[in-house]
């Protein structure tokens, strides 16, 4: 199957899946279910639900399961959004091409909403169906609460908001941020496979660090040279808050240099899987040529 | 022993536990733990974690393990003190005697400790040393995130926001609103303790019900009768926004009565536990005589 297929397969099973977890019934308050949904189920590439089922997939997990796990990361990863969009937080109007969620309903439903969608993040996790095995599923809670928290994707926002206000961030700062920040989560999608399918996952920690970083540096140029158009959210934020990033750093040629070197070590990381693997290397290539 | 005196040596040891595994190194981000200790380790009666220590005491549990479970408890508590104190919901900037979080840091620093928090809870549960037995882990992680979530406290708190706006509720919608915003923690608390005893958890759930609604109504009545200084927090606040409470809606000496008879009705549940629950009584007791 090709990537891009592959990828918009996985993305409408994540969609089906959490639209059938998060009826508007699930909560007495029909509010915050709405915007739970319009949150959670707004247009995306659902990248990291991607990532886990291919990565479960290498260990022949049923698909199912890692579509569950996907899902509970893909909260994860819906609520980050919903909460660093704040005006408190980056004060964005713009995502995916929508208006954030706090435009579309207010401040006080979308910390709500992120709330919700953390916390329901560990309740797909924890059911029967996510795993047989309780051991494996708590495995899994225990693995994503700290990719997410204070040591992972958390702390890595906080170190950001930080770095607003400080002038000179040099490349071994921002590698560290985004390994944080953006690299928890995928290397949560990644170690997750191999968790559910009870098999090592050393190489798929090495191919998530390097395509984590990756990522961050593909935004960091399509913030520069995409359109909020194109985009669907605003870009140049970083400029106009005085935060360095990996272009004011290194070029644009050098940016686009480090992100291919990245991918390459992608790959490598991947060669023990074999064939098994192709679709997570197209992962890693489409992750730098993406447009948006 | 007393009721005061082993509530009070629960919540050193509950601040103890959460002082150990909360340090300032727990983040690369100083920050946030900064705020999440500020947040998680102020002054508090840690009401949540007592119950559910004395409930697990009923079935014999370790308490290093139910001090573990009713720390992750109050962890949920406190996130959910500083998310609803943030400007863009009850914008308070006293709690428990001192500013709020997002007064002594900032609202963007108050909403990632908040985060921190809630997430931090899951990964205390999923640790082995909660309970060496995975299948009752991911039933506290199962337990926490449906009485936390939408269909639990987070959809109480959005059902009493929108109250706000609706001028006429009446008691049936309080007592369904608070039986979710606090009523699902100690309903948690309540039942945590029975889980990690794997035993029955139906009587201490009636008497979970009757304490959190008699703590909700006694709060109504500490509202009215109380100061800012004898609370520690902001006083009458439901009336500015002209929320309906159980004082508006039965009379000052109705809600007296109506919480006397929820002691009763909750010291009665306990009936099949004997002399071993008599703290527990007490703590019901306690719920409505309190001063702040």
């Amino acid at each position: 199957m090709s990537f891009e297929l592959a990828l918009r397969q996985a993305a409408q099973e994540t969609d089906a899946l959490l639209d059938r977890l998060l009826p508007l019934e699930a909560s007495p308050a029909r509010r915050i279910m709405e915007a739970v949904r319009y949150a959670a189920l707004g247009p995306g590439k659902r990248l990291r639900p991607f990532l886990l089922v291919e990565a479960a997939s290498l260990f022949d997990v049923p698909r199912q399961q890692s579509l569950r796990a996907g899902a509970a990361l893909e909260c994860i990863h819906c609520y980050s959004l919903v909460h660093d969009d704040l005006p408190a937080m980056d004060d964005d109007d713009l995502r995916r091409g929508r208006p954030t969620t706090h435009k579309a309903f207010d401040e006080a439903t979308a910390i709500l909403a992120g709330d919700a969608l953390l916390t329901f993040a560990f309740e797909i996790l924890s059911a029967a169906e996510t795993h047989p095995d309780a051991t494996i599923r708590v495995a899994l809670v225990s693995g994503l609460a700290k990719a997410a928290g204070q040591a992972g994707m958390v702390g890595g926002q906080m170190l950001d908001i930080e770095a607003e206000t400080q002038a000179n961030s040099n490349l071994s700062d921002i590698v560290r941020i985004q390994s944080l920040k953006t690299g928890a989560l995928f290397r949560f999608a990644c170690e997750a496979g191999a968790v559910l399918g009870a098999g090592d996952p050393a190489p798929l920690r090495r191919y998530a660090d390097s395509i984590g970083l990756a990522f961050q540096i593909a935004d960091d140029i399509l913030d520069v040279e995409s359109t909020p158009e194109a985009l669907g959210k605003a870009t140049q934020k970083d400029k106009g808050m005085g935060k360095a990033t990996f272009v004011d750093l290194l070029g644009l040629d050098g940016a686009r240099q480090k992100a291919r070197r990245l991918v390459d070590e992608a790959v490598a990381a991947l060669a023990p899987y074999g064939p098994k693997a192709d679709l997570l290397a197209d992962a890693a290539r489409f992750i730098v040529a993406r447009r948006k």
